[in-house]
């Protein structure tokens, strides 16, 4: 029933995607749920922190401990992130770890900044990326919704932007949209909104507002049923991308009248 | 793929639906757009004004002149709406003109007390539903989001109650989430949320916060491609409905706290 | 060097107010706190409910006991309101009450419909309105924040309109600012925003979006410092009335451009 | 009438202020009402870009040519900016230039990172404000709402950040108010929100959420009468610090609870 939408992939680097939903791993409450969150989602990238699994150890697909046992590494693209790195080099360590494993060519650059909060930290993100994007990673960097950050790590070779709704784990939604929505103009890199997702309609919003895709994760796997959660943001991320290649109708005032916002205080 | 829910059907008086998007007719740029929109929707059922449609001159099914041409009646249930009445007893008179033109026993009441935002009138409103459940009718009934004008509807026989997200085709979304779960947490018929919606994330959200269905018009008629948008719109909601029975991650201030939100500005 | 504002006086029925905030008696930590609050406001109205007040037993203005004592009668202006009332009925007889005192011939009729929110009832409210005109009181009516309501109270001869920002006690601000612009634009009674504001930034919002006065008591009384925060209101709504004398500059989209944010998904 | 605070300054390295109001200079009709519009709002900070002054040819206070005409600078604290300046090296050229006028020893650093927003660059900003912190100026940086950056600008020496509440001269208010109050938990030199400020009660909201001061300037300059715009402006400042040192009450999500909003959806 649902079309294929041939001509709408998602590229990154070298890789195109037909999904635009990506996936956490980790929090789930078993190994099972898990697998079944994954395979419910439609999720085609699947992100993991490196430093959360036993990368050494590895002896084949099967053989992956710690968060990605039950992945099905055949039909999932892996994208490890550097999370719990505090510095650029930090992350540069974490990075080339992956690499080494064989695991993927990608990576998610996510340095945080503050503990309370895990915000990134603008500096040493943009001066890991710079490094990594050298070094021949694909680069997708986790970043605040400053818009001229993001132009500038689109400036030093990142292959998408990952700017946070809200603070990791928050479910607090997209709160700022303005700001969003000024850095989808800003850059011509993908834009994956990253943390802070906390129900479908959030996701919805966010490929409405013109991101070109979103990460999930504390949203589906500490929601009551995670499984079926996962199927909601199957549908939430066609819906929102839908909305937008439809060209959504204009906000205005009054019902009666043709006249849009100008002017109103809302 | 996507299960059946065969518990979760959509109850309203004798009926009962699958689908808990309801979709209204006219505002599209043509008969076969409508019809299009309506396939991809997966709405059962589709709305329309009794003025609007040249009711005496109906010789069958296929004879519906208007804005149901198109429509095909063996797979879709009508809603008859009394838009262009200014009073109860009006309403009334538009009601006995959809009944006894044989095409539905359901009638959607809506009374408008304001010709620039048409807007219900409350008093009106509450009369009408009286009246017409009185005399047998199915009626759903059109209001603000008062939750206790809610609670008066439904003690008067409403079957169900559908309050606006915001004023009629102008796609501000939900204006006051807060009113809306106040009235899904105060009556115990279904809640249909009824125009302002604009966008498929509006639609996720209204689910999400316990509403039973929507029903949109203009946010499909009037986007740039109202069919790719009517399917978006069968996505949000199953999406919305989804992420309500799986149960949403709740809200946090912090990333690294457990705490709510409680005491936060926001 | 406050300037005295000579032409711009509240007026309801056949008074005239400087102040454009109305202050609440009750829920204090004591009446001394209440007294000084009440001053610092420089708040002219104090409503108080009537059935909390021993009417019968009272001998004089220094008389007066429960939530009024310590009021000065001679510089406050006191709006006794109905609170307790379920039905056009019961708030009739405690007006009534309330005028057989000789307290005050203005009366705010507040008829709850809900236990939990405490939100008007529209239909009970709408028709002691009417009653209450017709016997000679100045009528202050306490609503929700639907137009079309307003719009009918002001028809059956309502003094002024009293919609409310969110459920009495609860400071949450204004939930739906676009309602209550609407009602500013469709009445031409005062409109004075009652219940639910928190907090100086709603008080004065408010008053910039074109509402004539406020009523606060919660946001007052359960302020850590009750005096400060009283003053602090004061300053509040001159802050928000003179904003909007002086007309508002427009919101605008971008920085450098000067298109209004037609178009934007805010 | 209005106490003093005398216990409640605002210091800024070695200044003390008594308002929490810095105006900026520029956009207003007339060299007149500029002057009027600084009175009226007792701000004691006065702010100019230093590339729009004729520094070189002053000769006295009277002497100074451009937007300070009629700034009586025996009552007004020069606050020099480095707008127009795109790198850290431009922007400390302005600062000396702004230094060697004898003008001020304090500079906002504020350096534009996209021309349509106006928008700071985070980079190049902490590199300007380290610079001139060694240098020995007293540095206000512009900054974006980004918390982890306010802490690096913090970590450098800045004697104040400057986060903006939406780009400069939008009037938007402020986006996202959740970030604003991270910044506020975040650094422990004082924190002024600046730019998007569009009216009185987004003054009022900042201070309420803790910071310490506001700069406007738009708001009241295209204020249809920006000097009854400048004294609203007075009044919400002190409403904000007033409302903020009281200690507002909760927000609850019902009006006869006392439960917090946990867990509700808004």
């Amino acid at each position: 029933m649902q079309r294929k939408n041939e001509d709408d992939f998602l590229t990154i680097g070298p890789y195109a995607f037909r999904s635009r939903l990506f996936l956490g791993t980790g929090k789930y409450p078993s190994v099972d749920v898990q697998k079944r969150a994954i395979e419910a989602s439609g999720a085609e990238v699947v992100t993991f922190a490196v430093r959360r699994v036993d990368l050494e150890r590895r002896e084949g697909v099967e053989g992956v401990s710690g968060v990605l046992e039950g992945v099905d590494l055949s039909r999932h693209r892996l994208l490890p992130n550097t999370a719990g790195a505090r510095t650029a080099e930090e992350a540069i360590r974490l990075a080339r770890l992956a690499k080494a494993s064989g695991l993927s060519s990608m990576i998610k650059v996510e340095i945080v900044g503050d503990t309370r909060t895990l915000l990134p930290d603008p500096i040493e993100t943009l001066k890991a990326t710079e490094a990594l994007v050298r070094e021949g990673f694909i680069v997708l960097a986790y970043t605040s919704d400053d818009p001229v950050l993001a132009k500038r790590l689109e400036a030093v070779g990142a292959h998408a932007v990952m700017p946070g709704a809200a603070p990791i784990g928050t479910g607090l939604g997209i709160l700022n949209p303005y700001a969003l929505k000024l850095i989808v103009e800003s850059v011509r890199v993908p834009v994956i909104v990253d943390a802070g997702l906390g129900a479908p309609s959030d996701v919805a919003l966010a490929l409405e507002l013109g991101a070109d895709a979103v990460l999930v994760n504390t949203a589906v796997a500490e929601a009551k049923d995670p499984v079926k959660m996962a199927e909601a943001m199957r549908h939430a991320v066609l819906a929102g991308r839908m909305a937008y290649r439809a060209g959504r109708m204009p906000k205005r005032a009054y019902a009666s009248a043709s006249s849009p916002m100008e002017g109103m205080i809302t």
